[in-house]
Order: C-alpha cells, then structure tokens, then sequence
C-alpha cells in the first residue's frame, strides 16, 4: 500500500494512517489522548531543541531515519545539560512512499525512544507531492527536557587545563551514509545512537565537565571552533589520537575525505576539568556506545580562539569551521 | 542571492544563513545564545505541540507560509488552553530558493511570534536538493505553552445544551491558496491569524468554555465529527448560520465547494455552557480577528455521536469526517 494525498488531508484517511501506524507504534498515555497539544507536568528549568532530518537513503547501515530524528534530537538535549523528557514528531511524507517503509521508520523511532527514555507525545503529518529521487519522508523532531538546578554548560565554558575527550570513533555515520549512497560496499555502520548513558555516568558521578557537543554536521572541526571562539581558549588536539576504524581510515583516503570535518550521529565531544580527565575516560568507557573513548587534546589559553591540530609528522594546522558543502546531507 | 546546498553543510555557510537572516529577525535573549538546546524557565504543567508547513505558493492574499506556521502551532497551544509561550523553528530549504523570499517570510514570523506573544528560541535549517514544482521551503513549529491548573478542555467535554460558536467566516484560507494555485483572481484573503485575544477574553471573563478547536485541515465537519463522537452526543448546526462571506460564497458555489469541509487558519470552533452563549460571543466580537463571530448550533444528547446540518429548505444532512483529499495543501 502507498502513500496517497489524501493521507494528508486532515479528515477521515489521515486518522487512518495515525491510528494505523503512528498511534500503534508510541502508544502511551498522553498520546493516546489525540489532542492538538499534549498536556504534560512540566518542571521550573526546560530544555528546548528542535531539528529536522532529510537523509537520503532513508534505511542505512547500523539505523534509519526514525532512529536518527530520536538520536539528533536526544543527544541535543543532553549535550545541554537537560534530562530528555518529551519529544514531537512531525513527519512530511512523499505521495507514493511505502507505507511497509514508513511502519518500520516509525517502529524504529518508537523503539529507540524506548531505549532513550523519552516519551513521544505529540504528532502532526503531512503529504507532499512525489519529486522524483527524494526519499519519501522528512522527520522533525522537537525535545523538551528539564535541567537540574545545578548543572551549567555552554561553549564558553572551556577553560585553561582541560581536556577534551571524544566518545568514540569518528565518521562512522558520514561514511555509512556516503557508502550507500555511492553503492559502495563495506562493513561501515552508522554509529547513530542515544547518548544518555555516557552523560549521566559523567554527571552522576560528580565530573566536572564544562561543555559538550555531539559531533555532527560539519564534524569536529566546526564544533572545536565554536569552542575555540565562544571560550576565547586554544584548543591542541593530536592527529594520532583520533580514534577512527580501520574501515572508516580506507574509505577516507579513498576519496580523500578528513575524519575532522565528518559527521557522526553518536559521538560527543567533552571536556572537563584536567584532574576528572582519566576518570570521565572510564566512565564513558564503561557505558553504551563509549568503548573507544579517549582524550584527544586540551585547552589552553595561550592563543584566543584557536584549533591546532598536531600532525603524525609534528606538524601543526591550524582548523576552522567546515566551509562550504563537499558532502552529501547526512541527517 | 540564492540557497545553495552549501547553507545546509552545518558549517559557515549555514552560520552566516543564520546570523543574516533568523538571527537578525528572531533576534531574543535565549535565541542569541546559538546553543543547540534553549534553556528556558518552566512551569508545573506545560502544552507541547507541533506542525509542519508545506503550502504553496509560500505568499498568498493575506499571508505567507511564516505567518501561518507561528498562528498554527500557537492556536494549537490556544484550543488546549495554554498560554503559548517558547516556539522553534525548524526549516527544509530548497536549493536555489530566492533569499530575498526567505528575509521575507522569517520576517513574517518573526512579527507574527510578535503578534502572538510567543517567543521563537531554538530553530535548525536544512537545505534538500531543488525539486520542479515544490514551494521552495517547509516549515516546521513546535510550540511550549503554560497550563493555568483550573483550565481543562476537551473534545469529549462537550455537554447537553452547550451551545457553538464560531469565531468568524469559514473558508477563506482554503479559498485564497485554492484561488492563487488556479491563478483565479478574486478579492479573498487568508484568515491566517493567532487567536489568543479572545481566548484570553473568553477565559478571563470566567465563560464556561468546554471545548475549543482551530478549523483548519479537515474542515468544520471534521472538528465536530470528533467533538460529537469524543463526548457521545449530538451536535446540530444550522446551514443559514454559518458565516460565509460573499465573495467565499461565489467561489463556492462555481467551484462545487462546501464551506462545511474547507479549512481556515485564524478561526476556531468554541463550545461553552449554553447561558453563557451570548456573553461569549460578544466578548469573541470585541477580540481582534473576531468581528464576525456567532452561535451556529448546540449541543444535546438525543443521539450518540451524530452531527445534523440543517439545511435552509428545513433537510438535515449526517456530516461526517472529510473523507479523500478534494483540495489543495492548505497548510
């Protein structure tokens, strides 16, 4: 069965399609209630994220679309201190998609919520005239979370003596997405993944982080940047000590692609206090999606507003935001 | 000035897309802070909601896709009885869209959101591949408002001899996009518009409100086909009450239209307790946007579920849902 206009007409077959699929697969109490807007207890600091997902193809290796509007979204929210709480999901569809494609998409978001600790509470779909090669379904996701009175993070928090530790290996998800895309054969996975387990490891456990970002969309290099500038800091990281799979390191040079300016969709960049460093290492080692954590560089304040990548050969570069595009849309 | 692909790349193109256009429009505390989360107080019940935006043309008589995507999502948060107050906006551009056009319509919402008293504090932009005929931008809200503890309204609220009232003249959205796709000239304009002046005069005046609903998608007979099977009675409405204007009224009847399923964007559907009709809709009068407001019908019990237009020559006809599709994208 496929998508048709009418699905997306307000009246009695988008009901249909609600209760058939969408209501199916997040069944939960305030959904179930069908209102406009859900009614939901709140708390005296929230945490507002929004972002939309385009990818094309929209099933990959290691995940979907689904999974990846949760991800994006949850991940946002934690990177900002927040406890991920509620989450919306407006999809547009494309006339003609399979509506087998959109029960496993949407299995899939329900599933990884799920696994999140998130509750999807609110909805709103759209048809959209078939466009030839677009993937057939578009996904915004909105979170709310509520921030612990205590917790306080931002860019510019970097200071002088941290460290900087990423989560894992980096590009997984560029090069997944990319592989497909170019018919490519491989064993690349997408990494895309909820990162609430490493988060509440480091802040339960009294770490002193002072930022994190997921590294997404114009990679560690864009992210590093706004570190750099928004705290004023020098930001030192150590080509030998981005971790990258071998598989992720071939398809690279391949094409001539930089793992710095790659995007992952379960990664995070972190940094903390100099002395938790080895310790924040082994909580996010212990927790899932962490094994490959390690410490990639420090701040400094030596220089403002600078990333200086060490090269193998001793060399320095220096690195700025992504420019210009070079890569497919990748969520 | 075009978009390119590159003002998707979450690199410098997309900040400076950003800091030349959302930023400068939506430009508030908690915006310019560029976080990827907008930390925000609270409250101790909260409305969330969401809308996606996919109309063409994206400028139509009497509004624009900005305008209707700020008065969707917070006349959402209004039927729940929220007071709208943090919105996001996330945006799908179309590579090669005009970026004067989009000044233009991140304007508009910007003095919508103004309008509305609703501030716009996180948002996301991606960029997907030129497609033929599609508008050139998607827009997706999600709205956060505040529940006040004593509001509770309801489809399933409605009660024996409540009374209906609507808020003005059906039509007029779904006439003027239909009009401008059709290149039909006529002096019909959207309704597009946010509601929260005679929501709060309803509220604050203490009138026993016990169901409210934007028509929109789906039309009038969509909105009481829920109210009438959500609360278990019947609805009558009255066809020489409905408020139509005369110019709707002729593209109506050329076309082969009914007013009954046509969607509007700035009119809303209130039930309240029968001796408070007339106070309410003198007070809904005295609201901006409401100048044409009246009673088209009441509540009763004698049958479950039932909607009964009664037609001017004294026939009555069972309205349901819409069902199919009929009409344009509207929203």
């Amino acid at each position: 069965m496929k998508i048709t206009m009418a699905h997306g007409s307000g009246g009695a077959s988008t009901s249909e399609l609600i209760s058939n699929i969408f209501a199916k697969h997040f069944k939960n109490e305030v959904l179930d209630r069908m209102e406009d807007s859900a009614v939901v207890p709140g708390s005296s600091r929230i945490a507002v994220t929004t972002d939309s997902f385009v990818v094309t193809p929209y099933f990959f290796p290691g995940g979907d679309i689904g999974r990846l509007s949760v991800c994006g979204t949850v991940n946002d929210l934690l990177m900002s201190g927040a406890v991920p709480k509620y989450l919306t999901c407006g999809c547009i569809l494309e006339e003609g998609m399979d509506m087998d494609d959109l029960d496993k998409i949407i299995e899939s978001m329900a599933a990884t919520a799920n696994e999140a600790g998130i509750k999807i509470i609110t909805g709103d779909t759209k048809v959209v005239e078939k466009r030839g090669d677009f993937g057939g379904i578009m996904i915004n996701t909105s979170g709310v979370g509520f921030m612990p009175e205590s917790v306080s993070l931002s860019p510019a928090g970097c200071k002088d003596g941290d460290a900087l530790i990423i989560s894992g290996n980096l590009g997984d998800h560029h090069a997944a997405i990319l592989s497909g895309r170019m018919n490519i054969k491989n064993e690349i996975k997408s990494d895309n993944a909820p990162l609430g387990e490493m988060v509440s490891a480091l802040i339960s456990n009294g770490i002193r982080v002072h930022a994190m970002r997921d590294v997404t969309r114009g990679g560690l290099g864009t992210v590093l940047s706004e570190f750099a500038n928004a705290s004023e800091c020098t930001v030192d990281i150590y080509q030998d000590k981005l971790p990258v799979s071998p598989a992720v390191k071939d398809f690279c040079k391949m094409l001539g692609l930089d793992p710095v300016y790659m995007g992952n969709e379960g990664k995070m960049i972190c940094v903390v206090d100099g002395a938790d460093a080895d310790k924040a290492v082994e909580l996010i080692k212990g927790a899932k999606y962490g094994e490959n954590a390690c410490i990639i560089g420090n701040v400094s304040t030596k220089d403002n507003g600078k990333v200086i990548l060490h090269t193998g050969i001793g060399g320095e570069r220096i690195i700025g935001p992504l420019y210009g595009e070079g890569l497919p849309r990748i969520c």
